[in-house]
């Protein structure tokens, strides 16, 4: 099945319209000045289930056959993908259901469930999620949804970049964070199919940097020890989406744990906007190289603003 | 002198249109569930210093005579009035003095200076800040803006009603939090003109009633010993405020402690919207009186969002 096309985004467009937030494009004057360009902040922290997940969950629920649809969706993902399959199928009024270690904090747990996922606790290892994952797909039939190796999650990723650059279609450059980098591939196939001259970036925890040594080594490094406050960037690059970035991507910026705390601390107090660590990740990067998009107009998907307010990177960093 | 009608609104939005932004009006399905109304949220929080603070504060200081502006103008205030007036100030290009109390947050220190007020600090008295700023007047022939009580900054107030009411001309309710009185003034004044029939209604901190007492005992009754968490909102009613709050709104809601805190929170989850804590206080008030606004559409001017973020309520409540 070949990689996604413009067409395809645009039919993923089509399909989650109904259930999804437009969500709006800010800007802040100090930021630019921060920054030393002129940003646009694609903001997917004010998305339904508080991140652009919800656009991929969606258009893959959207995709199924009715017979496959009503046998249920499944994933062992307990953050934003755990939660966008539930709300997506919940929408859709299928079963969704979702492995999650038994250690998971409480309020994943929760939050899970409240979108009516059927939960499966399992014990806190990667062996014992597969094999809880295969053992429910066994008795259920129900379909797994990959959190961003799926064509159909790449595509409705994409749906972000498409709105930024209706509104906004003399962007410089755009940029997205990277875990397993459906976001940034989706984004990628919009971008450069829309404005064919645009700059393509991403941004990495350099705690968490195994897509830019994938990109630079030719094949995939796994993300073996991520030590990062961007927990939702741990992630390692997918078969499908390794040679997306590989053929679309200039380049993977770098953001140290320290840069990434304060990005997110001065979008927080300059733009009143709550952004998860992961969403921080391109506005630190792009503050750790200033020179990469200086005087430009630079448009950054804000990925998303799920974060637990009890425990604040920069009330908890120096545990 | 009598106090401001439609016309000087609208004459007000056009004189500080340049330089205010005109703030988004976001909801929250999850809102409205809480609350059990259809809730629109005028977002001062997003509005420049953060607050409504810059729109009567502008409307202020683009009133004034050439003369009479280039001597300055000068205030005492806790925070985003200082700022704003510092911004509306140096936007005019004239001097602001700002007399504030040395024990206010760091964040609104640095903020006001930011803005490149004349800052000068004074004992945490009233009677000590009106000392200071009497001393400065004296000394700089600067004109006093008061934070509340003054027509130019009432009629620059209620310009953030206008807006709502432009856009969502058939609320049912309209609620501002009430400190000294000003925002509540010009949203009454703009939402009675506007819409013959809407209910208007005040929030404020039970542990700083005095507006609700003074409302039902029929003159000024001073704000001796606030206790809240919401420390926009510990001023006094003023002698221009007093007669508009009594002739247009038909009561003040109280908000607690705990519910105010809860409030806040629960919009920084739900909506990603850092707001402080007087903006949560008409949130508050409508989750604790909620047989007042049931089914109804609710428009909520959210008035501020400058938060230290090192001193989040939730985390220091209980010391």
């Amino acid at each position: 099945m070949p990689a996604p096309v413009l067409a395809d985004i645009r039919e993923a467009a089509r399909r989650i319209r109904p259930h999804v937030h437009r969500t709006p494009v800010f800007t802040c004057a100090s930021l630019d000045h921060w920054l030393g360009a002129r940003i646009l902040l694609k903001c997917e922290n004010l998305q339904k289930v508080g991140a652009f997940k919800i656009r991929g969950a969606t258009n893959a629920v959207c995709s199924l056959g009715d017979d496959e649809a009503a046998r249920g969706v499944a994933t062992h993902s307990s953050g934003n993908h755990g939660q966008a399959l539930a709300l997506a199928a919940r929408t859709r009024g299928i079963p969704a259901h979702v492995v999650m270690p038994h250690d998971v904090p409480a309020v994943k747990k929760a939050a899970v469930a409240g979108y009516g996922a059927r939960v499966r606790y399992c014990e806190p290892s990667v062996r014992a999620r597969e094999e809880a994952l295969a053992a429910l797909v066994a008795e259920t039939g129900a379909t797994v949804i990959h959190p961003y190796n799926d064509h159909r999650i790449i595509a409705g990723q994409g749906t972000a970049a498409l709105e930024l650059l209706e509104e906004h279609p003399d962007l410089d450059v755009i940029i997205a964070p990277v875990g397993g980098g459906g976001l940034l591939s989706g984004t990628a196939i919009a971008a450069r199919a829309l404005s064919p001259d645009i700059r393509i970036l991403g941004a990495e925890p350099a705690g968490a940097d195994d897509a830019i040594r994938s990109l630079a080594a030719g094949h995939i490094i796994p993300c073996a020890q991520p030590r990062t406050v961007a927990d939702g960037l741990r992630g390692t690059l997918g078969s499908l989406t390794f040679p997306i970035l590989r053929e679309h991507v200039e380049c993977i910026l770098p953001a140290g744990e320290a840069a990434i705390v304060e990005a997110m601390r001065f979008v927080w107090e300059r733009t009143k906007l709550i952004i998860e660590p992961s969403a921080a990740v391109p506005v630190a990067a792009l503050r750790e190289s200033p020179r990469t998009c200086a005087g430009l107009k630079v448009g950054i998907i804000l990925s998303g603003g799920n974060v637990d307010l009890d425990h604040l990177p920069w009330v908890t960093e120096t545990r």
